[in-house]
């Protein structure tokens, strides 16, 4: 039989595949200890386990299964490194969960691509409202929801022309690209250097007037993906390049100095280049540091860039905004064009999917808007509805809010409140146990539950000497195969060492897997006790 | 209980979403016609019948499961194009297997993310031979696959330095995105506007040699996104731009003119412009025209292009090269520099999956890589392996490669060849039956699975006349809820229709759902003869 669509087939494989899952599953609950987080492979050594030549004859039937399992488990999983396991502790987690699985599953099945409308009207309209719904949940004002603007004006462009809404992209990378293009689409209206003045001026003639000199500003802890998104963007030739880039200082809580900001904007306004995109991060990757959105935004009112765009990258933080308690993070949102954050981090939803809400969508569809002949639709023409290929790079797009809307449904509000509090909860008896501990030291104000320390320095040794005592302990730890976790370099807190603000090797202990328990990161800081003690 | 990874829990909600996308594909194979292929849907219905606030209390066991199954039932599924449907014409395919749904499933369970080797060796070493799996059969050159480096000089950055190699990127619009920011990167390289003149000089010092006047070539039947990308990338302000854009002219059977190509590159070289960068398509989206890619690299070389970066677009079309027969489609692509094409469209593997291959790795990664700290490690900073984040534009990725894998291991590269041929077939006999009715005409040469054509003009009537009886005839088609095809613009044949050039309203046929089968060709060729004769 050639490829079909069939369900006997079907409930075949996934009965395969969903006792291989469970399997997996049961081992990382009930014996995480059989398997080394950080996986021990070397390189080239899934590559030569694998022929060099696609077979020329297919499997079938549970035999085909079987085949398929071995080469998995032989394979595939000793080159895997296990971030569902309880004592995965690296970068920021990388959440899954059962409704998500199924919503993937779902997604699958249905197979439908959701690029316009039009083609498959639920995939868009049910991403409308979760997005909405998840807006709301962690306290965004209404400035950002897409009923800001369907309330609104009828018949302009895409669903009513100007307000607010939210969308899934990939990642916060390509959300931070997306607000950069809308920043750059805005400033360039704005300045006359495209169309007749108006945002709805895509298409339309293109003067001659000289390309502004726009300038980009984050704070010299933002994430990697905002200087990527610069040097796709065409801002900046390398991460070295600071021609249109500014990175801005931080104060000794890692935070963006807004008064600092404020220089650079009136140094670029004076020169008479044009302030374009701020980026505010909440919850920076290396420290989970908060910058303060409401003080940026004064800053750049008072520097002369009210015009500019600002984005708030809460990639991570953003998921415990859903806990009224921790919303007070975002104070000042109301002041941004645009927020991101990744429920595929720590709220549960498989990677990918990533949640960006604009208050000016009009920026967005016009910087990302092209409509060739076969792509055209009465829906669209109209003016009534939301093409969500004008939100985002790719034109395709799978029904991602599916799952969103599985967790959402699934845990509820509440169930998803109580999840982010026991992280927190378990960093903070972490912190408390590091602080407890003369050997160690927390070097970063804990903001969530992300824990910065390391060994502390020894009265005799230089500054590299502890650093390599902490690269060691590091290693150990990741070697036991019984936790993993990974580092930064961050600023001393000034005062605290004698060489003030030279950078240190710092471990990060970032508690937000789904099986983590108490019971892990106690046993986890024990290991780290024992093996620090190793370390000469 | 607060969530988990709980094998029951797994267990019992596979249970439900496999019988429920069981039950949607056989109600697809034996009963389509129960199901409108295009939605009927007026905008606002699906949004309107969703709560307008997230649940505070989540839900749980079975008749948790049976609440979501009657929401997907009464509230999403009257949302729904089905893209999987038999009589699905519209666009291009977007294919879904069985081996590729638990492909997806098994990655979501795994919940590993693959942004370095380091965070999942197998995600990484997986994609890479499969990859070179696929190159070997569409018959690309060596210098597209892995092999071509990992057996050449060891120690540079990215695995070996240079050499090319393959990687799953999300779809042709990142693929294109990528390729054009590599060009530039080359180019700026090679101009001395980056680092000392080599590519490995990636974070070396900018020098402040004037940004050179780069400028991008595609044909003017050439995807949409190729616009897109330079909209993203700074080349462009808008679709119309074409300050740095050259859209160049087809001959009668819409493949570019290369004679075109090189007259468009003598005039930018002669106004010290750089030509960078070059876009042959295969299998162009209204049509699927075929460039000439030999005749476009030898215009380039000719008119003084020779460093521009050759990409080929082959996003529908690449996938019928597992053929022999149809490999000769690619002539000419050892002298490109990159080639793309999405198994997500018409080789069984869900969206998405877009697979890239560049024979100069070394400008993607120049183009693309930043090391922050936290992402740094021994691995990567050895050099010894590769590190997918830098070969596209999200950080994230998630195991894609394990659905590609199975679509292969599963149907093997004869099903695969068997698959691609049934539906050639169908449009060869779809083609036949639409020239043998006089009322008709095929518009343009048919390539492969897609045919154009249109109610043939009556004597009496004005072009538009023609047009607004095809764009009837279409709507009727898709009213009628039992196929589903779109349409474009071409340009008449010249010769044949006095009014020569212009473009007129073209109905597209294309055959490449998974469950269309010849039955469901002659069904629907039945229908669109029976409107036609609605059609006034």
């Amino acid at each position: 039989m050639g490829p079909s669509l069939d369900s006997r087939e079907l409930e075949e494989a996934l009965a395969f595949a969903g006792e291989w899952v469970g399997a997996y599953w049961q081992q990382l609950a009930e014996h995480p200890q059989s398997l080394p987080v950080f996986s021990r492979v070397r390189p080239g050594d899934v590559l030569s386990a694998l022929p060099t030549h696609a077979p020329e004859v297919g499997l079938a039937g549970e035999a085909g299964w079987r085949a398929i399992a071995q080469d998995l488990d032989a394979i595939v999983m000793r080159g895997i490194t296990h971030w569902q396991h309880p004592n995965f502790y690296a970068f920021f987690p990388s959440n899954i969960s059962t409704p998500a699985v199924v919503g993937e599953l779902l997604s699958a099945g249905l197979g439908v691509q959701g690029m316009l409308w039009a083609t498959s009207p639920a995939c868009t309209e049910l991403e409308t409202r979760v997005l909405d719904w998840l807006g709301r949940a962690i306290g965004l004002p209404e400035v950002f929801l897409s009923t800001s603007s369907v309330e609104g004006s009828r018949g302009g462009s895409q669903g009513g022309g100007g307000g607010g809404g939210g969308v899934i992209e990939g990642t916060a990378s390509e959300a931070v690209l997306v607000a950069l293009c809308a920043a750059r689409f805005r400033a360039r209206v704005r300045l006359g250097a495209i169309g007749g003045g108006t945002v709805s001026g895509v298409g339309g003639g293109i003067s001659e007037t000289k390309e502004p000199h726009l300038t980009v500003y984050a704070s010299s802890q933002a994430h990697s993906s905002i200087l990527k998104a610069t040097m796709i963007a065409g801002l900046a030739s390398g991460p070295e390049d600071r021609r249109q880039v500014r990175l801005i200082g931080v104060d000794s809580k890692m935070r963006m100095r807004s008064d600092l900001l404020a220089s650079a904007i009136r140094e670029d306004v004076g020169a008479g280049r044009v302030p374009a995109f701020v980026c505010a991060t909440v919850g920076t990757t290396s420290s989970t540091a908060i910058d303060d959105i409401g003080a940026i935004a004064s800053a750049m009112g008072e520097a002369g860039a009210k015009d500019a765009w600002l984005h708030v990258d809460a990639a991570h933080a953003g998921a415990a905004c859903v806990c009224p308690e921790f919303q007070h993070w975002l104070a000042g949102v109301e002041h941004a064009d645009s927020i991101c954050f990744n429920p595929h981090k720590w709220l549960l939803t498989n990677f990918d999917c990533d949640c960006f809400w604009t208050r000016d969508r009009a920026s967005v569809t016009g910087a990302m808007s092209i409509t060739p002949e076969y792509l055209r639709n009465q829906a669209s023409d109209a003016g009534e509805v939301i093409d969500y290929r004008d939100w985002q790079v790719p034109l395709g797009r799978r029904f991602r809010a599916l799952k969103l809307w599985l967790v959402m449904r699934w845990y509820g509000l509440e169930g998803l409140r109580e999840y982010i509090r026991s992280h927190m909860a378990m960093a903070a008896e972490f912190e408390g146990c590091v602080r407890a501990d003369p050997m160690f030291e927390v070097v970063a104000e804990r903001t969530m539950n992300l824990v910065c320390f390391r060994l502390a320095a020894r009265a005799e040794e230089s500054a590299s000497q502890t650093d390599q005592r902490n690269r060691e302990l590091l290693a150990k730890i990741n070697a036991s195969g019984l936790a993993y976790l990974t580092h930064t370099m961050l600023a001393g807190p000034s005062g605290q060492r004698e060489r003030g603000g030279e950078m240190m090797y710092v471990l990060r202990m970032a508690i937000g897997a789904v099986l983590t328990r108490p019971e892990h990161v106690r046993g986890t800081w024990a290991l780290i006790q024992r093996l620090a003690n190793d370390v000469a």
